[in-house]
């Protein structure tokens, strides 16, 4: 089975808007066992998106069209899918409802042109997933078939995921159910975690499933991605269970999160459980670790507030720190305790690095210290951070929290 | 003159990177005059890449090629180009002595298939601009053109913007230079802007030149974007000048910056004539407004800090904050005091707002309070921000820097 993508809208090629959706539906339909060869952008003209669909069925069984679905003069995808497939459009009595309804319980007004998104090509179904006004479309063409999905991406997620991907699936005949979960990892480069997978990895190749992949995630750390193929739902799950539980015991503690949590969330409830409350002195993260803390679950519970240190007199005048460079073990360890003192918290955290290309106080740019302290014990690790200036912000955030994570798990 | 663009790379297709080289040389196009009617994404597959440049061909007079030209057996744009010429591939001698010369200069030693990316289908040529090992190519077929560059986005832009777009123009006659200037505003929404300068946009629609764009940046605002067209750079330049004094004349203190001017860039800039520096209660933006002033150009000589408030017990005890509530004219006054006086600061910022859903103290989510202090007198503003928590902290950042800015310009 192979399937297209075709994004359409102008602003698409004039580079107003990235194209994120056609990348993101070509990662579900490489997760779903479906290729996908060719993806095209084209704009808002009914010549040239006729001329694409065309080009995408010689070329596929199936073709998703995302976008122009909306119910403006603009939008134009609804006339070209009837152009190629050779038939009419219709009003849908039920769709017009929904939009009605949709505009009533807002207590607005309709645009009268609100129901040129009710209109079908003949021989079309709707896509009952239909969280906007915009119906996506299901339009068999022989025993190949075009999709449409509005451009919105929360509206495009849920059809391609709850209609889309299930009818090409079932089309293709294939029956086992995909699924994968991602264990996020700190500490390691992929090369180290490939080392220590490497048996487990081997195994796999020979049984083919579940399959393992690394994903790179830049400050995020390496995410590995399990994907497993069953028979039903339940059993997928068992088998991630089973499989992320394999890893772990291999990983051990570089495993700090699965699928969507961060660091940061992990570390304030690592923090709740203690019943501890977290202070932090920001020197080279200059604001950044607050503003992750500040957006996380479960900020306010955890977190009392922070020092953004501009100047090194404010550290030392406020936090303790001794005179001379704040890059030194003795100022991050002052620094933590300082915050705990001043704020009234059980635990700090501090980090002073070397952000900019020119050396400071003998140390080259990436050296960094963090400083930790728990209930009036300090502690120290210096480490080197790569990148330019605002990745070493962000890896000494990401850092300082997973020294901590590691403290409060044992 | 039409122009396509092919991204080439499985990855893009898998949704492991969005493509948004793509967008960028679609936008770059469309400054330079330059039509780009359809851009496709296609994996590292030759029979695929060749069908891709071979529809790309006869529907444009020009295809740009961009991935595909590094050292490895993935790398197979220059095959593919070969492919459609009718022609073979030949080592350029001068290319594969830069390479070794940039193996030399780092000191490292260069594997044989780096020499792989000297090889040029024949009739071809180099592009002079080479900021890495890949060389882009000019290929010519009939009164037609293939262009390929590398997927490293800063190579990329280098070869297009140096030699790609005025071989482009040239190619298609255009002898007029086009250029653009972006003027940043702050605080009225487009249709407000719309209407300041309708006059002008009406006179401008009839000379044709130059031309007014609005760019909607959300948490930047929005931009107004001149382009004009003119004989050579420097008539340009003028012309650009000219248009921007009239739009100032027009918009007055909403143009905060030009291009790449961030507001808190430019705020620190008026702080630092003024020979003052600056102090931060963080409430509402929770380290953000620090993360973004610390990143900034001049940062270090007038940043001195900030206190990121987690807990209101922290704004009473050491900012002065008045007991009650957090979200009100007194609190965000005594805070911007607050700070001054802490950190020995002529300038104190300070906002509150709420946030989240729920309503607080009686305000709806988006109401915030912001407050300044210059030399020991207070200021307040109150405001309505819209959008989601996380961007309600973004408007409560470059609202209050626009607050400071309009006060240190009078």
């Amino acid at each position: 089975m192979r399937c297209e993508i075709i994004a359409i809208g102008t602003e698409l090629l004039l580079g107003q808007i990235v194209d994120a959706n056609s990348s993101w539906i070509g990662g579900q339909l490489a997760l779903a066992g479906i290729d996908s060869h060719f993806q095209t952008k084209v704009g808002d003209n009914l010549e040239r998106i006729v001329g694409a669909i065309r080009i995408a069925l010689e070329r596929s069984d199936a073709v998703i069209l995302c976008g122009g679905l909306g119910p403006t003069q603009d939008d134009i995808t609804r006339d070209a899918i009837a152009r190629v497939m050779g038939v009419g459009l219709a009003p849908d009595e039920a769709v017009a409802g929904r939009i009605r309804e949709i505009f009533r319980s807002r207590k607005r007004e309709m645009p009268a042109n609100n129901l040129r998104q009710a209109e079908v090509p003949e021989g079309a179904w709707v896509i009952p997933q239909m969280p906007g006004t915009a119906p996506g479309l299901v339009c068999p063409l022989g025993d190949k078939v075009i999709y449409a999905v509005p451009g919105v991406p929360l509206e495009m997620r849920e059809m391609i995921a709850g209609a889309v991907i299930p009818d090409l699936r079932r089309r293709s005949g294939m029956t086992a159910v995909i699924e994968s979960r991602v264990l996020r990892t700190w500490g390691q480069p992929e090369s180290a975690l490939a080392e220590l997978l490497a048996g487990r990895m081997a195994e796999l190749d020979r049984v083919g499933n579940p399959t393992l992949a690394f994903l790179a995630s830049g400050i995020e750390g390496i995410k590995v991605r399990i994907t497993v193929k069953a028979p039903d739902s339940a059993t997928a799950r068992q088998w991630l269970d089973e499989e992320e539980q394999r890893l772990r015991d291999l990983l051990g503690e570089l495993v700090f999160g699965v699928d969507e949590q961060t660091m940061e969330a992990v570390v304030l409830e690592l923090l709740r459980a203690h019943g501890w409350s977290l202070g932090v002195a920001e020197v080279a993260t200059g604001g950044l670790m607050s503003t992750r803390l500040s957006a996380a679950p479960g900020a306010a519970e955890v977190f009392r507030g922070a020092v953004v240190v501009g100047a090194d007199r404010i550290a030392q005048e406020w936090l303790g720190a001794p005179a001379g460079s704040l890059l030194s073990e003795a100022a991050v360890k002052a620094m933590a305790l300082g915050i705990c003192r001043v704020l009234g918290t059980e635990v700090g955290l501090a980090a002073t690095a070397v952000i900019d290309p020119q050396e400071q106080a003998g140390y080259r740019m990436g050296t960094a210290f963090l400083g930790l302290a728990i209930n009036g014990a300090a502690e120290f690790q210096p480490v080197r951070l790569p990148g330019r200036p605002e990745q070493i912000r962000q890896f000494s955030v990401i850092s300082l929290l997973n020294f901590l994570r590691l403290r409060l798990l044992f």
